[in-house]
């Protein structure tokens, strides 16, 4: 697996690079990660990854500086995927003159779930993609469906600046109690890491809701929210909303998503559950 | 000349055209479209040319609707200026939900200069150029530098979001009695036309006065500012700013460029002239 640290020689790279295929993460790699990669790699003749803890998606307060760095492992997961080229620019090379002073701006989504506790976030995350697409050139780029709203605005960018580039979402990858896979989980004690599956339980319960047939939504996400703080949470959201636009979702909709963000002690955990019905 | 009005007609046609110069128009063609032309035909093996004019950079009150639109004189010039091909989509193409949700935001230099008087002109630029450049994917991209703000947002836009394309400036093409060619310059009167070349004349002054060591930018912008008001011209600006990055010019600075912006009755005129000294 070939290490590029240069945006000059990761376009050099890409000339040769025939059908590429790309992921893009901020590292500390785990099974999640893996999926995208697996995805990848049936698509395409190369993959490469991207591993990029971007300052401009993080607010002040928030944990870039203890975001977790873990680039020898991160390596090593990568090589034995089948990876062929690691994008692992410095700030320096992406940011060199510190500030960026051109922004993607996304609509009023970025304002709303993670967006409403996270401000300029989205801002972020649509920045530094386009800058990675620019550099990469990639033909598809993979997604995870955990970060959801993230995936929606990358897809709507997509869509919107006409970039010509396929975006393909991967399901979360779970452990074997339903909890997402996250870099953020390694944040848990013990105590809590037993604790924080009950936001993926209290999503399967919305999921059952509906499915049954409920076009009650607040009395489902009330239920959500109420069990959550009982168990010692602090809620962000929990939500039913339309899947393919993330607006808020009227009685008789049939592709929905319920998405969910708490805080158990200081991690902030998210998660989502595609409802079809 | 291939005549090319959707977006996936224009990526497979790039698909084919090797190396590749872009010239985005908004139509009514001249002289000075045509030097962008020529200047696309020395650096590539195919040139396209695009015709749009974008809502999304007019403002309330301005001259959207009243914009010249010669399509079948523009086809002509272009194909005898040997164009390889001329994307020409409708508004529904590049806008297909009407709104553009998500926009490419340039930096205060937005709000300045031209800024100050066209609220959300460069927004609007910055993000069709984005998404011209996403359809078209050129190897490099000619502007003129009769828009100096315009050719440096889209310089400062493509290097701090790493877009692959080389943007190439093109000097501006101008009349006998030194008149920037504009399409603007048909809205003028014949009487209006004769007294046009007053903007260019005040510009090569301050030239004139800075070449010559003047440190004092306020005096020549003024007694610029005062000769057009005098002969009944309405002067939104003239500047002398620092040529590279279109900040506020300090005595002493070696690269400048002296602007201005002015109407004549109802028809709003710009040239610049750059001093390097």
């Amino acid at each position: 697996m070939e290490i590029i640290r240069t945006v000059a020689e990761m376009r050099a790279w890409r000339k040769q690079a025939g059908k590429l295929a790309f992921v893009p993460t901020m590292g500390n790699l785990h099974e999640g990660h893996l999926k995208l990669v697996a995805a990848a790699r049936e698509r395409a003749e190369k993959v490469v990854v991207s591993i990029f803890v971007n300052r401009l998606q993080f607010g002040q307060g928030e944990d870039f500086d203890a975001y977790p760095r873990t680039f020898d492992a991160d390596c090593a997961k990568l090589a034995a995927a089948g990876v062929d080229a690691l994008f692992f620019p410095t700030e320096r090379e992406l940011y060199p003159r510190v500030r960026q002073d051109f922004n993607v701006e996304p609509p009023h989504i970025q304002d709303e779930l993670c967006g409403a506790f996270r401000p300029g976030h989205f801002r972020g995350v649509a920045t530094v993609v386009t800058k990675l697409f620019n550099i990469v050139q990639p033909d598809l780029a993979c997604f995870g469906k955990k970060d959801y709203q993230q995936l929606h605005v990358i897809q709507a960018m997509i869509a919107d600046l006409n970039s010509p580039i396929e975006i393909v979402p991967v399901d979360t990858g779970r452990a074997g109690d339903g909890l997402a896979l996250s870099s953020r989980n390694g944040y848990l004690s013990a105590e809590e890491r037993a604790e924080a599956p009950r936001l993926y339980r209290n999503l399967s319960m919305i999921r059952d809701g509906l499915l049954s047939g409920s076009q009650d939504y607040a009395a489902l996400e009330n239920a959500a929210r109420d069990d959550l703080a009982a168990a010692g949470w602090t809620v962000d959201y929990v939500e039913v909303r339309q899947a393919d636009t993330l607006e808020v979702a009227h009685a008789g909709e049939k592709r929905l998503v319920a998405l969910a963000a708490a805080r158990l002690g200081k991690t902030r955990l998210i998660d989502n559950i595609e409802v079809f019905r």
